[in-house]
């Protein structure tokens, strides 16, 4: 059994502040030390475990919680997870915290709106300014930052490679790696 | 990284034909042996990850296309599942199968539906025959049963003991215990 080294690094942000980017990186470096981990990405997630669900507050939470519920599964077997959905409602953070305890490692993927628009990798933000995307995180819909996390780390001044090392660092100190 | 012990037994067959049962007893006699395990049983599936599905074909198979993502996060990682869902369609299993391959074990708990019936656990094919339960496995709506299970148990003339016996020493002739 290796379940000392499971947990979960629970990555919260806008769409558009660095989340899969990153999740990358840490993920290849831990991959580089020999471990497992798996990434849970929003899109990915949403494809195959909740398809048909929308965007609105129930909607979301009941996504965030199935995500929960398999990070758990996982972590708590000892392989090494990542989410990187928005996750943007305080109160299902703190579900999965309290479901996950000392498991859990929120992430803070912290951008403001206007930079995450100025990027706009996937022109979403375009088309919810415009209203087309109805309940859009951020901009029509609320986000609530993390008061505790963790880790918070800052894309706007930070290369991507910087806030994955301030990730893997924060691993290291709890030699979880 | 354990990556060699992860498998997957795939339980089938229809309701009260005893796959909680026996997966129940597999569960400890892995345990017992010192192995992590998880049991994604149909019931708590439902509960957490496929809630608000129903129980037409669509919906059958978004089910258990979830429990196979889960299954498939969980064994590749290293740790042994045991799913224990109707999954009726033929279909759909044989594409978990073609997702896990050699990982994938499936498990065929046989009982004949009037055997199902006199048990009648949950009291659901009473309510099934009278024809308020629609699309009832087995009564109003189709089981295909595996044509190449790896095990199969016959839960009419076995004891639940025996029947996870017989898993238990499939899993040993593999060495994945």
């Amino acid at each position: 059994m290796a379940n000392d080294k499971g947990f979960t690094l629970w990555f919260t942000g806008l769409s558009g502040a660095g989340k899969t980017t990153i999740s990358l990186i840490v993920e290849q470096e831990i991959r580089d030390r020999g471990a497992n981990i798996e990434i849970l990405d929003g899109d990915v997630v949403r494809e195959n475990l909740s398809k048909g669900l929308g965007f609105s507050k129930e909607d979301r939470d009941t996504n965030i919680r199935r995500i929960a519920f398999v990070a758990d599964l996982l972590s708590r077997n000892g392989t090494p997870v990542i989410t990187a959905a928005i996750s943007p409602y305080r109160e299902i953070r703190d579900e999965a915290r309290d479901m996950m305890g000392d498991r859990f490692i929120e992430v803070y993927v912290n951008a403001s709106v206007e930079a995450c628009a100025d990027r706009d990798v996937k022109g979403l933000y375009e088309k919810a300014f415009k209203g087309e995307i109805k309940e859009f995180t951020g901009v029509s819909d609320p986000y609530e930052p993390p008061l505790n996390a963790e880790v918070t780390v800052e894309t706007e001044n930070e290369e991507p490679e910087e806030s994955a090392a301030k990730i893997v660092a924060y691993l290291d100190e709890r030699g979880l790696l």
